[in-house]
């Protein structure tokens, strides 16, 4: 491509709406342009990285054994109807009357159309299984859009059902993408990880997001950086972290603690270590026509509560915290030094599985400035109930045996899940199974957002001088900048002779013959963020050279002027084998 | 591709609403699925040859210089606003409100966006021309979708648009596009017709439709076998058959013609060609607080009125045909038997330019059962005034002069359009000129009609077994039918060295190893139109022979068993070389 023949439309400023690094940078880069909020053009070079991601999810999807089709955007309301998600649905939903008053729906995803393809198309378990894909655009209503691609209401996305005859095959077929996804961004150049949306393990997982690994990521993922444990910090199970009880050493002691309400002071108070100390949280749950059950969480004082893992617990589900008047009723004394003993009416103690395997521990004494030392299970407490109700910590051990968590942040790209027949019963997708007898067919649903990953990569990798563009997805691998074209035929021949022979070894090369300032020429393509570029000076000419500098490089380096290309394009192509 | 790795969703009957050969083809063909009325699912099969329309459009507009970019299917309404269509579009346009009740639009088409996008990003001449391009997903709320692709509501089309700095400029772009239109639909191997919207010449129209010639098409066209003359019949001009004007040889004569009150029953009836009688068409206009004007249009009795150029003609805007009685009041007798002489009341007479320069005519006599004959200009009638008011016929001269016109019906798969600075003045889109004073860009759009190509390829190209694919767009090239490969190592083999060797020669091959029965297999793939197939058997082995059939041969030929691959390929290049 030779840029007087394409559009490069950078821009100095990044516009006010633009929070984050990646939107800001899109914006400059001169990648996408605002139309209404959450709405976007993409501009030429934009869409050139676009098509880049497309391409690869497209030749691993197709690897994989998936079949390409397209859906349509608008789908009518009928199909959500059946599958219950028309009423379940929120305002993210866009819904919308033809000229003929029906009700339609701009699709923010397709599992009702394609299973109604499949409940069509497939009647036997001889068609089974069989995986469907598209690359398409979807529409979701945000209330808020924002970041650029990054949260958007029109964006593209690659996403695929697979239809199963049993669970067993749908594990298969799950597998197999959760493959295809960890080649895809692999290909993509990524620093990536897949996440368990449960229990961490793909075995017994039936969910898993994909998170491109960056600081400003709005998820905490807990990983093993020895193994390939991964999971939400949500989600991660965490483990007790004392393998066997100790037997008490203290006497039970009521101790002054004036002031020290919160685990940290009673532990720099008492000079114990913070690991020593108990965190009492007090939920509440309701039931209709009676008084509310009051439950006592035990954390160890450097824990915090996971609320997700509490919600699930027996008993527990709908949750709340208790109020203010609740804890004097049931405790004796505001909040701030509770704790398990002598409570005023009875509660119901959970233990994490931490706290449970503790001893001559400290609790709150439940009365202000006081707090009571030497606490030891089976002699001064009943025995608890024990579960995991806390988040996983960095240092912790990770569930896999295999090593220690750590924890970073991410951003989630693609997601694989299980749905089992959740939308093949509701809408009645059944196929005669081997035994002759209808059966429901086993989906799984598999997404990536492909106008997001612009955005992820771009978190991932970017300096003060603009995008740092993995080399399969930047919008052009190598840019040739030639130094007063116009005025020297020397630079014209060799900048013309460079850039076909890199067009012939199949690079993907930008000829910049705008006759722009060298600091304008360099400035736009720091920003844009090709990862090669050649200078071509009458100077560096005369000897024989040819200035090159990798993106992330801090000095340029001189090439022989003849080989520069074959150099480069070395370069290009071992930078995107994998 | 292996046909037990894809999906094959051949029907054997057509749906209910499938009216013309093409929808039926594509839902027989497993192309296409309905989810609601005008809106598609495309299947694996119909996929894969709308991306090989869209690759060879995309060639062939990056070839023109345009640059692809991609535009948003929702549009807020205030672009809309903006350029009035707001207001102008009908309902076709999908209008509708977002969560936060701000109106938008699903686009069916993209002139305010990208108007709104050179406005902002071109500032000076120094940056025009540009031509933007996308393919993309458009909506269009047609009151009666039918005819599957061809009339769809959700449809994806490439829609190119040109901005210039000047008409000379304007005038190059609209060329190039031109060009590239005669390309695509060339390589797309479709018969075509570039047709003028107005005068059929490219040098002074501002607008070209390019049409698949179909005899189901829905527009009749006047082209020229002879020259590339062509254009919509309602638009062709008419030139005068008869040269110079005769001198009258006939006396006026009232002659009886009972019962004749058409043309032909009075040519037979009076033993005259039919070319010397005249058609009288009563027309009327409207004028407030007056009576109507009334006139009377003279066509030759072979030729049929064009309401489109008559509505083009001074005093005639808005015209209608006049009513029984208004005729009764002008010419003092009901409809039939109808003429220029002796009306009751003036009216404007109009003589088509063929009439103009006939001598010894018939025209009724204004009363029932009588005609005139030898009427002439001057003599009879005062000089007339001439205009072209016909449809033009086959056999008529090339308005060209290089040739004789022939009629034939076409699909509109393509159109060029001057926009000439409609939306750059509604919008204020200017640039600086070279002048240094801000003038507003001339625009020029461009579509094609990428999922209705599909539908005109098959109008243009079928049997009664179904699709005759042209090469270049046909989802598969070439399929290999095994017979009895579960039974046969030999088929086998040689069924996967053939399926190889043409993959390796870059041939879009599929192998048919579903194991059905031989008549489903080709049934299938004549309905789905794969131009060529390669049967392999034992029985033809044993004589190292394998049998080739081209879509449209009627009979088989035996190709050498270790040559077949590499003869089809040739077969296969052969075809799309243009």
């Amino acid at each position: 491509m030779k840029a007087s023949r394409f559009f490069i439309g950078t821009l100095k400023e990044a516009p006010s709406d633009a929070e984050i690094v990646s939107h800001k940078l899109m914006v400059r880069a001169g990648m996408i342009r605002r139309v209404a909020g959450g709405i976007y053009n993409y501009l030429p070079i934009g869409l050139r990285s676009i098509r880049k991601v497309e391409q690869i999810v497209r030749e691993e999807m197709n690897r994989a054994g998936a079949i390409e089709l397209l859906m349509p955007a608008v789908q009518p309301a009928e199909l959500w109807q059946e599958s219950g998600r028309w009423e379940q649905y929120g305002p993210e939903l866009l819904r919308f009357k033809d000229r003929k008053q029906s009700d339609f729906v701009m699709g923010p995803t397709h599992e009702e159309v394609v299973t109604d393809i499949a409940r069509g198309q497939i009647k036997s378990y001889r068609q089974l299984p069989v995986n469907f894909y598209q690359v398409q655009t979807k529409f979701r209503d945000e209330i808020r859009p924002r970041f650029g691609v990054m949260r958007g209401r029109e964006f593209i996305m690659k996403d695929a059902y697979s239809f199963d005859k049993d669970v067993e095959g749908l594990k298969v077929s799950y597998r197999k993408m959760y493959d295809a996804y960890t080649r895809i961004f692999t290909r993509l150049g990524l620093e990536f990880r897949a996440v368990a949306a449960d229990n961490g393990s793909i075995g017994g997982s039936g969910s898993h997001e994909f998170h491109v690994i960056a600081e400003t990521g709005e998820d905490d993922i807990a990983y093993c950086p020895t193994s390939d444990f991964a999971a939400n910090v949500e989600a991660a199970d965490a483990l007790p972290l004392i393998a066997q009880r100790g037997a008490p050493t203290q006497a039970l002691t009521k101790t002054p603690t004036p002031g020290a309400a919160k685990c940290e002071a009673v532990a720099e108070l008492l000079g114990i270590p913070l690991e020593s100390t108990i965190k009492s949280i007090i939920l509440a749950t309701d039931k209709e026509g009676a008084e509310p059950t009051i439950w006592l969480l035990m954390l160890r004082g450097d824990h915090d509560l996971n609320e997700i893992k509490v919600g699930k617990l027996e008993g527990l589900g709908g949750f709340r915290f208790a109020t203010e008047s609740e804890i004097v009723e049931w405790f004796g004394t505001p909040p701030g030094y509770l704790g398990p003993l002598n409570t005023k009416k009875p509660v119901k103690v959970i233990a994490d599985s931490t706290v449970a395997n503790m001893s001559d521990f400290v609790v709150g004494s439940n009365e202000v400035d006081f707090h009571t030392t030497g606490v030891n299970w089976g002699r001064d407490l009943p025995e608890p109930v024990v579960a995991d109700i806390r988040n996983v910590k960095k240092g912790d051990p990770s569930p896999d045996g295999k090593g220690v968590i750590d924890i970073c942040r991410g951003i989630e790209v693609g997601h694989v899940f299980q749905l089992g027949t959740k939308y093949s019963d509701a809408m009645n997708a059944t196929f005669l199974a081997e035994n002759g007898k209808p059966a429901p067919m086993q989906m799984g649903c598999y997404g990536i957002g492909i106008t997001r990953i612009l955005g992820a990569a771009i978190e991932q990798n970017f300096d003060e001088k603009g995008i740092i563009w993995p080399e399969s997805i930047a919008p052009f691998q190598v840019v040739v900048c030639p130094m007063g074209m116009d005025r020297s035929e020397l630079v014209r021949e060799h900048a013309e002779r460079v850039y076909n022979e890199l067009l012939e070894a199949g690079v993907d090369v930008i000829l910049d013959d705008r006759g722009e300032r060298p600091g304008v020429m360099f400035a736009d393509w720091e920003l844009i963020g090709v990862p090669h570029r050649l200078v071509i000076g009458e100077r560096g000419l005369k000897d024989g050279k040819i200035e090159y500098q990798g993106r992330r490089d801090t000095e340029a380096t001189l090439l022989a002027a003849e080989a520069a290309a074959q150099t480069v394009a070395q370069k290009v192509r071992a930078a995107i084998a994998v």
